[in-house]
């Protein structure tokens, strides 16, 4: 592993990480109403493209960040169909007999 | 340009504009409460690394392609300190006079 290698490779954690707060948020307030499917559905479709950018240059740190991100980014997704479109866990509480 | 460049300058575009709708849904709304500051936050570091190991490698696309998405991302952040934390519009219909 050259200093590039390593500089990506952290780069890569970071960009990638960072997903699990919003997943996390999301999972614990059962709110998601402003999260913007758009911005995750996009950004999932440019990932699947970085990753075969990645293949192409057979750069080792932009794969294994890709594959990672790809599935956080499904992740924030399905959590937001889960708990979007309306407000869970504050509507929920209203609704209580 | 080789078809290589293309493709990560396609990723790039994807995983950059991704950013637009979610910033523009937080001045719509004038909501960010589900957004979460650790993810944009973390994930702006990331970027300047990644910004980083662009050029470490001279490589055009990942440094356009990072340098506005950091814009973009702090943006995000812009817009989460000026209307999160509270319900922002619909707070304020509901203290209105």
């Amino acid at each position: 592993m050259t200093p590039t290698d390593w500089l990506g490779l952290l780069a890569g954690t970071l960009t990638t990480i960072a997903f699990v707060p919003q997943a996390v948020k999301i999972w614990v307030t059962k709110s998601a109403d402003d999260v913007s499917y758009l911005m995750f559905g996009i950004f999932s479709v440019g990932i699947v493209l970085w990753l075969a950018y990645g293949i192409a240059l057979a750069a080792m740190p932009i794969i294994v960040a890709n594959v990672v991100t790809l599935v956080l980014s499904v992740l924030v997704i399905a959590l937001k169909v889960r708990y979007g479109g309306r407000r869970g866990k504050r509507e929920q509480e209203v609704d209580l007999p």
